[in-house]
């Protein structure tokens, strides 16, 4: 049976590819413009990019467009919202004459929030540095930078993986196509989000005002890192995702944690007690019918999981940790079933500037990771019901004086936007073509991964535009994605470029 | 019984004071003297003073030292402890001819840590306010003064209350009785500490270095606030306090939380269900043998204890709760128990700069306020020990990667300095002469509390000196000391004057 699916699979490449040739003049065009690809991506990484961040996200919107016209790219233009106070999409066109296929090319410009003040000593988000390796192991920053560069140094930045490279490499594959006098097999549209970090809350509005003119093929997600071990890979789905931001309530004002410690009740207790009744000690989340929606993965998809290699002893090692959370369940297991995770916890001080008080209140963030079958809103709900179920009374806003005086244990709650998870089939023809493309630019064979652990605004794509979508990670998986210090390997954004290229070359 | 309590009472009045006129001789001098009065605390105000911060700490002592010259006390001189970086003791002394007695005046010049972005609009630790009422009801910063002010109003500012108004209420009550042409009846020698909320950890030595010239019979410790029904009180003793800072380790880098979360173990979970496992739902500590070595209360104290109004429903209501975190438990009775309280908590980010990660660690800080018969490294240990019981690896240091690989659950423990908790014995006679003091300056009658729930370095002067001491409180109950928008009622700062005053012209 293995046999027969590696034949199959290898006159796949023999029939849609006799471009090995062209594969070798990307390359070269690449190696020969190192330098000026590497300072675009510099100019492009030092614009700040928080989404929320209104002036800043459209400098580099307007950066797109004047990159993109310079490469006259047709048809470039803003995709806006009904308020242009949400970031724009970046979209452009390459139509090919006589051809009936369209891709859509998709990644986002907008990153996570930044803390300048957690990343390491001379790094800042938003001044990208250049350094031999990982900062925090044997890596130094590097002030003069001469080309070529060794491919395992990394540049530090806000998205500098997550998702700037992945912009860069489907723009670069581009250019190297064309500087390279080589033909587009088939249509080509791009399609640069500026609000995924922060839950692509506008992507559904503007597919539905941009429906027709968003017609395709296939969408290819640029987005996400490759697999633990190094080695490529095609994913077929995302799980979704959802929050929750829980406040718990003490004394109105900050009381002297010995004058009235013992009997004021204390927000960072009555927190705690809430967030460890939500998980058992075997890491199962306790909350009624938390996994009950969960729809099984299919067989191909758990032949699929079996060939992914086991990266798991390996990675405890590098991460730091002893035992998994949930007892007995694999890295690749766990990313399918759905989570529950805090994000981070707030309450007072501490450390310098510590006090003896009683907390006003202490703020929990959850995150839920969820996979097909859940209901983003569903899930919310069960968490909510949970919290009933300890006692809490729920509120979405700060309690009154008659909520404070009638209830001992107060939470708001605060539900934000969510996204159900989706995935592409793993037997429609059109993905074998794209693992095949994809296989050509690396000797090691491509993984096919049913989900990503990570969310992307897939839904809307499925539910507005009824596309079909495959994910092409680039990132090492080590990149600090969504925290301080992220960072990309070089060589990974050079085989980004490779990847993408040899996807735009594919005969569908 | 208690008629005759009330007999003798005012018997040692009539002994003890002649001098109903001497007071008022003070209260007319402090009311001719507001404004300079004023003036001279909010220049003391205005100077920065976190312990930790080595320069303006210095700042402050040197305000005392030109302060107190200028009024001719004598042999004014800074105790300094061994390191220079230490904030020294100021110190004064009044020699009267032939007297006997010596009384130490306590109170101390430094603040807790701030937070100046928790402070109200228009509040600034360090740039004192006078605010009509409470900043959070119905008080208005007011930009011009006019004397009399309205003596509602209050004062804004770190050490407004804790406790630079005691040092200003001991050295004006010594001016007003010196001013007023009045006799003092003993020695005194005052005694400005600027480490106490850094936990004194110099004062041992201190006290120790200068222990001769520290000789009294009975130290008045000015500190903390009056009791919550307004009265006046006396306090025999405090509770003690140890602090131990409780750091739960995660990834070595931050992680995707879609990635990674379900299969790398989240410290914020692994905290919070550390910190549920201390307390039952009815409050009560659960770490073995917490509460063993309480020292009951004595017959007298528990008699006292009666004799204190009950406020705690009209508490509840200010404070803003439903149910006191021990199930029954009056506020007196909890704070002569040891206590469990959560100063902070923190992990990652919450609110705008959240981010969907798995954070690195979670840190919490513990406070243990203790009573009679604990002691504070028997109590921390306690806490450890339970740790141990929930299956932690305790460290005091950053783990290693062999310690990550090998245990599950890894905190990193650090050990505050700590006090035992310290009470003079009601039964004392040079006690009773301090309340009949205190009862001249109020027609409401003065209570006695056998400990407050806050702690003084009560244990360095019981175990250097073998000294007595009283606690007089002025602050008001709600002056949100150790917090932001720290603040002092005016009423409470003239009256504390008048409190010290009437000290100071007591007979033995």
């Amino acid at each position: 049976m293995r046999c027969l699916i590696l034949v199959i699979s290898l006159l796949f490449s023999a029939i849609a590819f006799a471009q090995t040739q062209d594969l070798e003049k990307i390359h070269s065009y690449r190696e020969k413009n190192e330098a000026s690809i590497y300072s675009d991506f510099i100019s492009f990484l030092k614009i700040p990019n928080v989404a929320t961040d209104t002036v800043n996200i459209r400098k580099n919107a307007e950066f797109l467009v004047q990159f993109m016209n310079a490469r006259r790219i047709s048809d470039v233009q803003l995709l806006e919202a009904d308020d242009k106070n949400v970031p724009p999409v970046v979209y452009g066109a390459i139509k090919v004459p006589g051809a009936t296929e369209t891709v859509i090319f998709y990644a986002h410009y907008d990153g996570q929030p930044v803390n300048p003040a957690l990343w390491a000593n001379g790094l800042h988000p938003f001044q990208p540095q250049l350094v031999s390796g990982r900062i925090d192991e044997e890596g130094s920053i590097q002030t003069s930078v001469n080309f070529p560069v060794n491919d395992n140094w990394r540049t530090y930045a806000r998205g500098a993986s997550d998702d700037k490279a992945g912009v860069m490499a489907i723009l670069n594959a581009f250019t190297a196509i064309k500087e390279s006098g080589l033909k587009f097999p088939y249509n080509i549209k791009f399609f640069f989000e500026g609000e995924e970090e922060q839950g692509s809350t506008h992507l559904h509005q503007i597919l539905d005002k941009y429906r027709s003119q968003l017609q395709s093929d296939l969408w290819i997600i640029c987005d996400g890192p490759v697999h633990q071990s190094g080695r490529k890979q095609i994913v077929f789905g995302a799980r979704g995702d959802a929050h929750l931001t829980l406040k718990v309530y003490g004394p109105k004002n900050p009381l002297h944690s010995g004058h009235y410690g013992n009997w004021v009740p204390n927000p960072v207790m009555i927190l705690s007690k809430l967030l460890a009744s939500m998980k058992d000690d075997n890491g199962r989340v306790t909350i009624k019918d938390f996994y009950n929606d969960v729809i099984p993965l299919s067989a191909t998809e758990k032949q699929a999981l079996k060939n992914i290699p086991a990266v798991d002893e390996d990675l405890k090692k590098k991460i730091g940790f002893a035992k998994e959370e949930m007892n007995g369940k694999s890295l690749m297991e766990s990313i399918n079933l759905p989570s529950l995770n805090i994000n981070g916890i707030e309450s007072s001080n501490v450390g310098t500037i510590q006090a003896n008080v009683i907390p006003i209140s202490a703020t929990a963030v959850i995150d839920l990771r969820l996979v097909l079958g859940n209901d983003w809103k569903r899930q919310q709900q069960k968490v909510i019901d949970h919290i009933i179920k300890q006692g809490f009374y729920v509120t979405e806003n700060e309690p009154t004086d008659e909520e404070r005086s009638s209830h001992p244990k107060i939470v708001q709650v605060k539900r934000g936007m969510g996204d159900n998870a989706e995935r592409t089939s793993m037997d429609w023809p059109g993905a074998k073509s794209v693992v095949a493309a994809v296989q050509q630019t690396t000797k090691d064979r491509v993984l096919q991964v049913p989900t990503l652990g990570g969310s992307l605004p897939l839904e809307d794509f499925v539910k507005v535009l009824n596309a079909k979508f495959l994910i092409i990670p680039i990132a090492n998986y080590d990149n600090n994605q969504h925290a301080e210090n992220e960072n990309i390997k070089l060589r990974n954004f050079w085989e980004g470029i490779d990847m993408m290229a040899a996807i735009m070359l594919m005969k569908f």
